[in-house]
C-alpha cells in the first residue's frame, strides 16, 4: 500500500501529466500547423502558423512536481503567455504554487480585462479573497530589473495549503482547474489577434520586448535547470541600445498600458 | 592644487577617454560603413558593414572608472570580442583590473593563437609571470552556466597594484597599452574572416551562440547598470531547444576547440 505522501505525489503527477496532454492537444488544434515534439519531459512546438514557440514542460525535481508553460506567438499583436503550476513537499509539509501572466507588445484593454476576469473567476472558486492577493503578488513579482512591469500581470501564489481534512484535495483540484483555465483565459485573445496585419516595425518591437523577457527569465530562472529555462525563452530576441519608441506611437503607449490596474473589475463598456 | 587621489583619477579619466576616442576611430575605419553614435558616455555603432554592433562604453560609477568594449561582427566567421579596463579606488587603496576575450562561432587555430600571443606579449611588458595567471583566471571565469567555456578565452585580472614608488604609474601605463592592444589583437582576425562567404546555416549558428553569450552576460552583468549591459549584448540572439550540431560538422567541432589550451605557445606551423 502507498503511504499518504506517495499517493499524493502520484495524484499530482496524474494531474500534471493529463494537464500537459490536454494543453498540448488544445495548442496544436489552435495552431493548426505545427505539432509538438517530445524532449525528455518537455513538449515543444516550434515554427507553427500561430506559435513561434510553445512549450509545456513537466518538472520533477527534488520535492517539486510541476508544469511550466511558455507561449511565444508569431504575430506581434498576440501577447506572449507564461504559466507555472507547482506542488512541493518538504520536511513533512506540502503546498501548491502557481503563476500565470500575459505579456503584450501592444495594449488591448479588452484582452487584459478578459484575461484577468477569467483568472479571477477561477480564483473565486477557491476563496473570494484569493484573487486580490495573487494579483498583487504578480504585479509585485513580475517587474523587470529596471522596475518596469514586464506585462499586464496575472496571478502569482505560493505556499497554498488550505487547512482542514479536505485542504489537500481542494488545492489539488484548484491546480487541475488552473491548468484547464489556460485555454479559456488565453486562447480567445490569440484568436482575436493572430491574423491582424503587421510588418517589420511591429516585428522589431516584438523582438525588443522579448529581449526584456529574456533578461527577466535569466535573472529569475536560476532555480530551474538551464535547458528548461532555454525552452521557455523566445526563439529570437533583439537588444537595441538607447531605443525609445516614437512619442504617441502604439509602441510608446505600452509603457502606460502595463501599469498595474484592476483589470478584472473594468466593465466591458469601459474597456471597449 | 589637486590631491594625489584626484590627480590619479584625472590621469585615468584621460587614459580611458583617449582610449575610447582612438578605438572608436579605428573601428570606424575598419568597418568602412557605419559611424559611431553617442549615448551619454557610450559610443555605439550599429548595422555596420563589418560590425552588427560595436560599443565602447566609458564607465564612471562610485569609485570605479572604466572602459567596456563589446564587438558583435556580422559575419559568423568573425569571432565576437569583449574587453573591459577598470580603475578602482576604495578606502584609501587603488587597483586596476582588466579582461579581454575572444568568442568564435567557428574555430580557427590561427586566430586563437594570434590573439593569445598578442595578449601575452602585452602582459610580458608588465611581468613575465603575469600572462599565465591572467589566462588561467579567464579560463576559469568565462564559463557558461552549464560549465562550457564561452569562447577561446583571453585574460582576466583584478587588484593589480604593483608595489614601489612607480607602481601606480606602471599599472596605469599597462592599462593604456592594454586599450591600444585591442586593435593588433583583434583586427587582423576581423580582416581575415570578414569576407568569408556564409549562408543561413552559419547565421543561425551565430545567433545560437549569441544566445549563450546573453545568458552569460545577464548572469554576470548585474554589477553594471541595465542600459550598459544591454549595449554590450548582441543585437539579435536565438534560443533553440534541444539543438545539437550535426556530428562532425564545423559547428560540432567548436565544443572541442574552445577547451582551454596554451594557445600562446603554439607555433604558427602547429596551428596552421
Amino acid at each position: 500500500m502507498l503511504s499518504g505522501e506517495d499517493s499524493r505525489r502520484d495524484a499530482v503527477k496524474a494531474i500534471m501529466s493529463s494537464g500537459q496532454r490536454e494543453l498540448v492537444a488544445e495548442l496544436e488544434r489552435l495552431d493548426g500547423g505545427a505539432r509538438f515534439g517530445r524532449f525528455g519531459s518537455a513538449r515543444l512546438l516550434e515554427n507553427g502558423d500561430v506559435f513561434e514557440r510553445a512549450c509545456v514542460v513537466s518538472v520533477n525535481r527534488g520535492g517539486t512536481l510541476g508544469l511550466t508553460v511558455a507561449i511565444h506567438p508569431r504575430n506581434p499583436y498576440v501577447p506572449a503567455f507564461q504559466a507555472a503550476f507547482r506542488y512541493c513537499e518538504h520536511a513533512g509539509s506540502w503546498w501548491f504554487g502557481g503563476a500565470a501572466d500575459l505579456l503584450p507588445c501592444y495594449g488591448f484593454a479588452e484582452d487584459a480585462a478578459h484575461f484577468h476576469r477569467t483568472l479571477k473567476n477561477h480564483c473565486d472558486t477557491l476563496d473570494p479573497a484569493f484573487h486580490a492577493q495573487a494579483k498583487r503578488a504578480c504585479d509585485d513579482h513580475f517587474r523587470l530589473p529596471c522596475d518596469e512591469p514586464r506585462g499586464v500581470g496575472g496571478i502569482v501564489f505560493d505556499h497554498l495549503c488550505p487547512p482542514g481534512p479536505h485542504g489537500w484535495r481542494r488545492a489539488a483540484a484548484f491546480t487541475a482547474a488552473g491548468i484547464a483555465t489556460v485555454a479559456p483565459a488565453y486562447f480567445p485573445i490569440v484568436r482575436r489577434r493572430k491574423d491582424l496585419p503587421h510588418g517589420d516595425r511591429e516585428r522589431q518591437w516584438q523582438l525588443h520586448r522579448r529581449g526584456r523577457h529574456v533578461e527577466f527569465a535569466l535573472a529569475h530562472g536560476a532555480a530551474a535547470d538551464a535547458e528548461t529555462v532555454r525552452m521557455t525563452l523566445p526563439p529570437l530576441a533583439r537588444w537595441e541600445s538607447g531605443f525609445t519608441p516614437e512619442p504617441g506611437s502604439a509602441e510608446a503607449e505600452l509603457a502606460s498600458f502595463v501599469v498595474p490596474r484592476d483589470w478584472a473589475s473594468e466593465t466591458a463598456a469601459a474597456v471597449g
